[in-house]
């Protein structure tokens, strides 16, 4: 085996090599707090871009950005597990105001127990359907399209970094509508937002459907996500849009007055996309040197080393490359001069694993010929040797903004033809099924990707009981494709005729 | 008394007038959770300018943008608390990870008790402080310059909107160094990249200067602030910048190897700006109309109302609108037409107590011939009525970025003569002190500001009987500014030779 920067490699142990990734990167770390993580500041300079790319989009279309408080009263999360079955209960819950020192130890002090304990929101449907309430009137408020940025907290038993953490930082969209068709709407352009912009910003390609009814948002009338496929082969929900129907109206009395004077409830939706992205982005581009960072939430989408040599020419190296860092600003690209005091060639391999889009390396003889030596990470090697370019400067400084763009294709386009090639049609029965997914377990869990079945779409029971045979080979629905052909033949679960075409596979 | 917007003037009673200015300005509003607000999109439009323009200066000055764990072990809040004197205790604690439901009732899962309790972040040295330890190991790895934008709670047992919230949101700097010289400067560059932000951006004149050693943050050697005056007379600290010296360090045990391979400890600096400046802004520029926004921070510069009577030439009016509105958004303004179905003059009035920085409204007449006729908020009123203005349409838009610069430099003119002008020099001693503020009772708390006085920088004992004394009659120690002249004089509290002088006034 060839040597490459990580220690690990996606073919040998793709967790292994996730965490590896991830650290290596510099994008996170475990923190001394359960299941909370410290994003470093690469890695919260990709939330960053993440951020400002889809904020944009989310006001575009009308949305008004909000901030609600961190802590829910209990009574409110009381209100809805009455109302919602799959009501999930592992939450932060803060019962007291104040510590207190008692014999040199600082303790809980007892006296200073809340009346009423509070949640740290696991999401904050209650919390702004409460506001809602207050905020609508009447028709002339609808629809009331709201979005907020904020972090949210779940008691996870088993977590990962990016993948599933405790605290984790999102944007939750919440939104009123006059009627159901409205709602609809909403909710399924909230979800092309997240298609468009997944696909767009992020490299990552996805399949946006509906999810079956066993794993809909509890109390959702129906639940959409994307979908992206990791380089192991297992799904990553990557964002969901729900529509929610009367039924969070109801709960929380969020009415309006018609045209006619008449009090209705109001449908609604609500919508998230979480730093779960920045998993999805790592599984997606990764490879066995480090990340790959699409140039488009690169932090840094062109990094200068310069080869300093602690001697007196190193102010003239210096000098060229502040020269070529304010041509490429000028052009509007994120440009660094990495002049730190360590080895360049430690620099190459830090931004390597990094994944910097380009990374350029500037020695005498470039400064002195007028050249850019530079390395695409899209396409960091030929063989096992790292492939350099050179070109005049003039010509690299021009044709930068191009190279971005070609970079952030060609990663789109890798990772494209990985989820075509690897969502198998044709699979009629459940043994087939179960075959196919089997061979991975011989193979050492070698690559299978996804199946795409016909099915009756069966729910309660019957759905439950496919679930279950279905969670035994470790597989789950992912979605219902939009746009599908017609469904032909019959269920592979019920022997039924067919409704539609689902995705199955393992999933995170 | 004249007809104003707001249902309470300034002179009437201050108090009431902030919160009938927060609220029908809508910018945000007391929450079902005790002590935590909703911050709404004309508020939240209001920080994300301020974020954008201050992130911009911390990262133009060397810092990159982290995220840490909302939750610290409470092991670590009580290594502070053995470290720091005067340390507060009142914060939210978790004690639980689960709900349960027991005969129907959603009650805390007794089984589910932490073993160590979490504390909400009330501020993040120690949890930095815990990465620091980690991340730092040489020389070169300094200084390291992180920021990070997060909520955090202090259980504030009275509570006021954006002025003191148990739940607020910030930036808070934490920087480690190789000495303290390099510490020290970091210290007073950030107080100076506040207060060039605080006159500059928010239009809000302040003091910057040194805190008495009575109002340091705990732990730090130094303190320093920036003091804004308030309408009502009174000082509110609108941002600080401490030196921490190397008692962080020791606690959390940062320590470096320097060139000469020896363990060193780090001195450390932390700085802060909070949701609070909202509320400094509020009472800066706001007037019996409701708030007035500067132009730099205002979500919409320019609010263009169209006249709309329900008839066909609407259609007309609001192409004229919707021309306008494109070619301000290409001279890169913030604008809006607000086209809702409500009476317009309910929109001016709207947008008055918001303080959109200009008002448009265009009637059929001002399409009709070309023009346009629009408000500045700043200079609304000509007597009791409003002024409005109309220009062709070419030349509003031409001046247009002019008009907002002159609104941005007009508030700040305002705001800065009301200073200077209230600063009082010559008290000589406690009693013509205690006099001076003491008419202000007599008078209803009419406007005193704050008094410049020479002291001799007492510490310890001595300056806690002074910080009584000056408490009964209400008032602190502000600052002592920078760049002052030298001394003159004796102590107007211990007669000693005086060694500054420094600013007393009542405070938020």
């Amino acid at each position: 085996m060839s040597k490459r920067a990580l220690s690990v490699s996606r073919d040998q142990n793709f967790p292994d090599w996730y965490q590896a990734a991830v650290r290596d990167g510099d994008m996170a770390e475990t923190s001394p707090v359960r299941g909370c993580m410290v994003i470093k500041p690469w890695g919260w300079g990709v939330w960053e871009r993440i951020q400002a790319e889809l904020d944009a989009r989310i006001k575009e279309t009308g949305h008004e950005n909000c901030y609600f408080p961190l802590f829910i009263p209990m009574s409110f999360i009381a209100k809805e597990a009455e109302h919602v079955e799959g009501f999930a209960k592992e939450m932060a819950v803060v019962t007291h105001h104040r510590l207190k020192n008692e014999g040199g130890t600082l303790v809980v002090d007892p006296a200073a127990k809340l009346e009423e304990p509070l949640i740290v929101r696991p999401t904050s449907e209650t919390i702004i359907g409460d506001a809602f309430q207050r905020w609508i009137k009447t028709y002339r408020d609808l629809p009331l399209l709201i979005n907020q940025w904020a972090n949210v907290v779940r008691w996870e038993m088993r977590t990962r970094l990016f993948l599933r953490t405790a605290e984790f930082l999102w944007q939750e969209g919440h939104t009123a509508h006059a009627d159901r068709d409205d709602a609809v709407a909403e909710t399924m352009k909230m979800l092309e937002v997240y298609r468009e912009f997944a696909e767009t910003v992020l490299a990552m390609p996805v399949i946006a459907g509906e999810k079956p009814a066993n794993e809909r948002f509890p109390g959702a009338v129906s639940t959409y996500s994307i979908e992206a496929m990791m380089q192991d082969g297992k799904a990553l929900q990557a964002g969901t849009s729900h529509y929610l129907g009367t039924h969070f109206a109801k709960a929380q009395n969020i009415q309006f007055q018609n045209r006619d004077n008449e009090l209705e409830y109001c449908h609604t939706t609500s919508w998230g996309v979480s730093t779960r992205l920045i998993g999805g982005v790592i599984m997606t581009h990764g490879d066995d040197d480090g990340l790959r960072v699409p140039p488009k939430i690169a932090p840094r989408q062109i990094v200068i080393v310069p080869m300093l040599r602690d001697k007196p020419e190193d102010a003239e190296l210096l000098d060229y490359c502040g020269a070529l860092e304010k041509e490429l600003k000028t052009a509007g690209i994120r440009v660094l001069v990495d002049a730190k005091p360590i080895k360049s060639a430690e620099k190459r391999w830090n931004w390597v694993r990094r994944g910097a889009p380009v990374i350029v390396e500037i020695g005498g003889r470039d400064a002195a010929g007028g050249n850019v030596t530079y390395m695409r990470r899209d396409a960091l090697r030929d063989g096992d040797k790292v492939a350099s370019h050179t070109c005049p400067r003039d010509e690299f400084v021009a044709g930068a903004p191009k190279l971005l763009d070609d970079i952030q294709a060609q990663l789109f386009a890798e990772a494209k033809k990985r989820l075509d090639e690897n969502i198998v049609d044709g699979i009629k029965t459940f043994d087939e099924m179960a075959a196919y997914f089997g061979e991975a377990e011989e193979d050492g869990g070698a690559f299978k990707g996804w199946v795409n079945v016909a099915w009756s779409k069966p729910e309660g029971d019957e759905l439950e009981a496919i679930a279950e045979r279905l969670k035994a080979l470790k597989l789950t629905i992912r979605n219902a494709p939009l746009n599908q052909k017609p469904a032909q033949g019959d269920c592979l679960f019920t022997g039924a005729p067919a409704k539609e075409y689902v995705l199955i596979g393992r999933a995170y």
